[in-house]
């Protein structure tokens, strides 16, 4: 398992002023109750929770600032938290301190259809931004499963499904307002799509995981909602074969939306949890986005190549209802996992390589994986080269844990070793401070030198991404 | 005129044993030559050039790292050097010190074809990368015009031609080797598509131009040469029509390759200086890239929405001889302005704004000039909102430098009023710098704390960016 919180939170001093000072600002908006306390200092992952003192529901950039600024005085840490759905332990208040829960800031501040892009509050999730475009012809594209905040979203860098075509939140981004440790607040950049204006300040703060400063609004980039989009399921004969129809797909350049590799063991418990009827087999979902003769060449192109690897017939899904059915199916892959196996909980991990090392790695970690007792289905993102696991273990049995922890271990090594990174998507949070250590070495010294140089008493969601 | 450097450059010390210790290390690639000091002082821009005390002249990245490590021990400044095309001063030594040359350290490191990627030393110049790849097939995209270094568009977040398809250095860039201030090399990224390891290294020194570390090495996403890229050139009745032309091509979601306007003006320097015999005409230059198919798909639909706005008939230019001949004569507009204006030099700015304010952003910017006596002419990359103009002085006559300065200043602020940037791709350098201070005001500051952590004695390429 990875690393254990110390949990020896320096518990806000009984006599600090703190709480009612933010009390008189947010009136019943600051609560201490346990069990809010507890839902906020747990997310999806594995990782031990560890609940904040207290718990503020912020409603606009001010108030964070506001918050900020008088946990700063008192040098008490700040979480922000959005939906609670990282996997990391991002959320997590391993020294105490106050989460600042922006789901409330649910406010689309401006959409720009001409400029497609437009400015919303952090916590405005992505299902409900694509829900109040729906009649403008744009959408959001990243789409990482969980309905998370942008806000949350842009913290930890999250991609998802369509990013082999559409980017992550690095490309989607556009511009941030931050509070900083001191309270201040910053705007990042101006809307336009390119600038050479001095450091990326952007690309900064995303994906730096609360760190450096609360994220309150985002300006994101919108695509226009394609005239054709089609859905399609192919089996393979084996992991490789699946694996090098995707790497010869995106060698060829060809622009799929979504290109997702699910095992043999997530369709069955897919078809259980979903009610779908896949054939148990190594499997690709595929997406293709474009004008109807375009989004036909595509498709035909791919076609073409998953036969080169002994692909079966597409099995087609053309109407909203019944892509809309295929995506979900994918998208609780982790959770039918859970219910496959009772008793047990998700050790669920990614990482990233280059897609030429892609279907080595896949097929590595299978093997190893089959030589332990540990269930572990395989599912990803597999055009960008990114891919999860998830160790099925019941965590009271001390010696699953243990197993599914080196066999961890010997992923991120793997993926390490072949040019990859320790997380495609999921993040650093707690959980993965070693392997960030062993993929940078030196680099993660520069993170550490912002991050003392923004936030020099370690308030901002201490003990994520770097050990001071 | 844009900000005069004040040049009291703090000289070596006479008894500063630096320059020997660099020529024991460097032998006679160390050089104090009034000529060669000269010239790197001195980039494209119209602002002052500061020549360094000595140049260093590296060939690998051990070397640099030696270089800056002598130069920390007597707080000595280093500024990095490509090949002098840079547009804001970049390499003006304004506070003395020692150029690093980097023009020898032209090795491709190595090149992953199945991956797009490669990895070339800083030295490296775009054509000479695409000379290098001619036989794989692929290419490198990011086309800023000058033959630049691959390393210098790296620190200077270059774009271009078809950055509106292929995006900029920010995007192009999957990883880079760099030496920071104390001299320790290090890489700041893995070579995967996706990574959500900390905080975005890769993107903090893309764009930094040399105030962080000198960039050494640089992985970059390479491109499948396209089976179809075919040019074609169309006259409009006025500016607007040319620019909502573009708008709406951008807005339908036609994946243009490049699209780009150029005013009568240049057009009539392009003529003479290119042999070229286009009319005479608000003119856009579009490039269409993809299966034959579907370059046809997009040149049709751009051809509808041009003639929309009364564009005539596309002149194509298919035949590759045809193709960079028009592109040469669009990258040659600046050479052909001031050989069309003799006596001149052009003070060249650029500008991005968000895409919907372009037409109005250009024709204010128009008419401004029109009321002055100063000859302007615009280009742009419109497909982005980003556009150039050049402002054609006598550098001897006061009041036509200083007239130029203020429609400069006037553009700057009206880019920045329409929620644009002061500069889309030229950078900072030290030409900008109040006008960086107005587009971000606080932003700055997190800019000036990260300077003053990886570089508290100021040596990097001091003055550029940030005023300390």
């Amino acid at each position: 398992m990875a690393t254990q919180p110390a949990i020896t939170p320096s518990r806000l001093d009984p006599g600090c002023p703190l709480l009612d000072e933010l009390r008189a600002l947010l009136g019943d908006r600051l609560t201490t109750s346990a069990a809010v306390r507890e839902q906020h200092g747990k997310d999806e992952s594995f990782h031990q929770p560890v609940s904040p003192d207290a718990v503020a529901f912020a409603e606009s950039t001010e108030e964070v600032s506001e918050i900020v600024k008088a946990c700063a005085k008192y040098k008490v840490p700040v979480i922000p938290y959005g939906t609670g759905t990282s996997l990391e332990g991002h959320v997590a208040a391993l020294q105490g301190g106050v989460s600042i829960d922006v789901s409330r800031m649910t406010e689309v501040v401006e959409v720009n259809p001409e400029d497609l892009d437009c400015t919303v509050q952090a916590g405005v999730t992505r299902k409900a931004l694509n829900e109040y475009l729906r009649d403008t012809g744009l959408f959001f594209p990243v789409d990482p499963g969980a309905d998370a905040s942008i806000g949350g979203m842009a913290a930890t860098r999250a991609s998802g499904t369509n990013a082999v075509r559409y980017g992550t939140m690095r490309e989607c981004v556009l511009a941030l307002t931050v509070v900083l440790a001191d309270g201040r607040i910053v705007r990042t950049s101006r809307r336009s799509r390119k600038s050479a204006a001095g450091y990326d300040l952007t690309r900064l703060f995303v994906g730096s995981e609360g760190t450096l400063g609360v994220i309150t609004e985002v300006t994101v980039r919108l695509f226009g909602i394609p005239e054709a989009m089609t859905a399609a399921v192919c089996a393979f004969p084996s992991v490789e074969d699946a694996v090098n129809a995707v790497i010869l797909t995106i060698q060829s350049g060809i622009p799929v939306a979504r290109i997702e590799f699910v095992d043999d063991m997530a369709i069955k418990g897919l078809n259980e949890f979903s009610k779908t009827d896949l054939p148990v087999a190594y499997t690709l979902f595929y997406e293709f986005h474009g004008s109807d003769s375009y989004a036909r060449e595509q498709a035909e192109a791919a076609q073409a190549i998953a036969a080169e690897f002994g692909g079966g017939d597409f099995q087609w899904a053309t109407r909203p209802e019944d892509r809309n059915k295929l995506w979900q199916a994918r998208h609780d892959a982790l959770y039918a996992m859970i219910a496959l196996c009772p008793g047990k909980k998700a050790m669920a991990t990614d990482v990233c390589v280059p897609i030429s090392k892609l279907a080595e790695c896949v097929v590595e970690t299978r093997q190893d994986n089959e030589q332990s007792a540990i269930v572990a289905p395989i599912v990803g993102h597999v055009g960008d080269g990114n891919f999860h696991v998830s160790y099925m273990v019941d965590p009271e049995n001390q010696a699953e844990v243990d197993e599914a922890s080196a066999l961890h271990d010997r992923l991120v090594a793997r993926a390490l070793a072949m040019g990859g990174t320790c997380t495609g998507e999921h993040g650093i949070g707690y959980g993965k401070i070693d392997y960030l250590n062993a993929e940078l070495g030196e680099g993660v010294s520069i993170m550490r030198s912002i991050k003392q140089a923004l936030d020099p008493d370690n308030i901002m969601n201490p003990g994520k991404i770097i050990r001071l």
